[in-house]
């Protein structure tokens, strides 16, 4: 059992963070082994697109919690050879907490697999908070999230030049987004926005005809990408009009990305000037160097 | 020379792509390692935080074109002892396309290594389109993003139940980015919204200023994360009224990222239900695999 009800864990840990950070926070750089638990990014699916540093973390584990059907199992054959491996799908904090303690609290070395990057709808740090409030030390180990590795399929960028200028990762309205917290619409008004919807497979065609609803053009493309990176990535493209009935006909329910945006749809752009040009114009070297980004 | 303007390069290659997409779209799967010069994620900045992929590139490449001081020094030394490196800061699209084909039409092994991940901000396509012109096939390898590295070293998520619904990357207006389309007001005001702004090092005063002009709360908190996994990252952390001139005295004109919102700075969040809670309540396996993303 847990000691704590985990929210009040994670209030208790919240509060005692909301004047001051956790001292690691200075101690250590991102991407560097910390004492405990590492809660990785394992990337959109492809094991090849897992970073060094998570590689080596679960190649070395005794235990290995992992996201289920989110996480290729050819990740895990290829890192996990001999680690026991517990798929959290169907695991409450209630019972994934106490399995992590016990386990690192036995001296083993136990990881968390979560799909893409931690950070992006990741539910990371409420196991992270309910960890260290029993005196478990975690950290994170950031990943590739579905997005890029849909935009690298598409051979594009998410921003381009005089056509998508933000990025905006969202997810649809339903159980864990009130209406009124939906802003997709308003994103994609705005007219420069590359909007990359998570999580919302099952609702593209509702999605869609309420963003027409709302006024946007019904010929916005829209690429879905079925997952990205894995063995049977697939692609759909078509329109805020069509794409609903095109993604039903497919089948996927789960698993895939929404793209919305003329940047996904391979539209054309302006060249920048950030390979010398701006030098050329006398601009100081910090101005060039940060946009070279 | 190239044979053709790059801008004619980048406007051709669109155009063929405008109706019908590249067949190695539906060819490949993100992450493969395929024919040509891949266009690859260096990640943040640490090492380990480039992918496996990504480190099989470099470590048998010939010839690195890399970022120049955006690519951690270290990466190259870890993994690019063999390789000739070429800094591409300070050389424009005349200069690259050539250098790229020349080595690459010789037999050897060409890798262009952007920072952070080429879909953001990466200006990686037109020199992809450019040389795809000439006849020199590309592809694009996803990283990790800064706003990842900065998230995992402020031990939070960009997405926070209840808190922040929705990430947006974007960057200051100036010379690549027209008033009308800086809608970095529009997000903050958004009230759940995490906005990670990109290249904005050298106009945080200015950017703040602008925000609380157009009635941002300037008690918002604010993260700043230089050098994001770099050994020298450092956190600045105040609110829009005041990270301007913290940022100054510290002295930074590049390589920060800029995080505004509740999230980044910590603050609390309710629970989700993913971890078998749904499952319980009698949803569909799709809904609860979906939104364990």
């Amino acid at each position: 059992m847990t000691e704590t009800d985990p929210q009040a864990a994670i209030d208790a840990e919240r509060k005692k963070h909301a004047h001051e950070r956790d001292e690691r926070v200075y101690e250590h750089v991102a991407g560097d082994s910390q004492e405990g638990i590492p809660f990785i990014g394992a990337g959109p699916g492809n094991p090849r697109l897992l970073t060094v540093a998570g590689k080596e973390a679960v190649e070395s584990a005794d235990l290995v919690v992992h996201a289920g059907s989110l996480v290729n199992s050819e990740l895990l054959e290829a890192y996990c050879d001999d680690a026991e491996l517990v798929n959290s799908v169907g695991k409450d904090l209630e019972e994934l907490v106490p399995l992590m303690r016990d386990a690192y609290e036995d001296g083993r070395s136990v990881v968390r697999l979560h799909s893409g990057d931690p950070a992006i709808y990741g539910a990371a740090l409420e196991q992270m908070d309910a960890l260290e409030h029993e005196g478990v030390p975690t950290y994170i180990v950031p990943g590739v999230t579905a997005a890029f590795a849909a935009s690298a399929t598409l051979r594009t960028q998410l921003t381009l030049n005089e056509t998508a200028n933000h990025v905006v990762f969202t997810r649809p309205q339903g159980k864990t987004l009130d209406p009124e917290d939906d802003h997709l619409a308003e994103f994609v008004e705005m007219g420069d926005v590359t909007a990359c919807v998570y999580l919302g497979t099952h609702a593209v065609a509702e999605t869609m005809e309420r963003l027409v609803e709302e006024g946007a053009d019904p010929e916005t493309p829209v690429s879905v990408v079925y997952h990205a990176s894995w063995p049977d990535e697939d692609i759909i493209e078509g329109t805020i009009g069509d794409i609903g009935e095109k993604v039903e006909a497919a089948g996927y329910r789960a698993s895939a990305l929404v793209l919305i945006g003329d940047a996904a749809a391979g539209a054309g752009y302006e060249r920048s000037y950030l390979y010398g040009g701006w030098a050329k114009r006398g601009e100081t070297e910090s101005d060039t160097d940060d946009t070279n980004e």
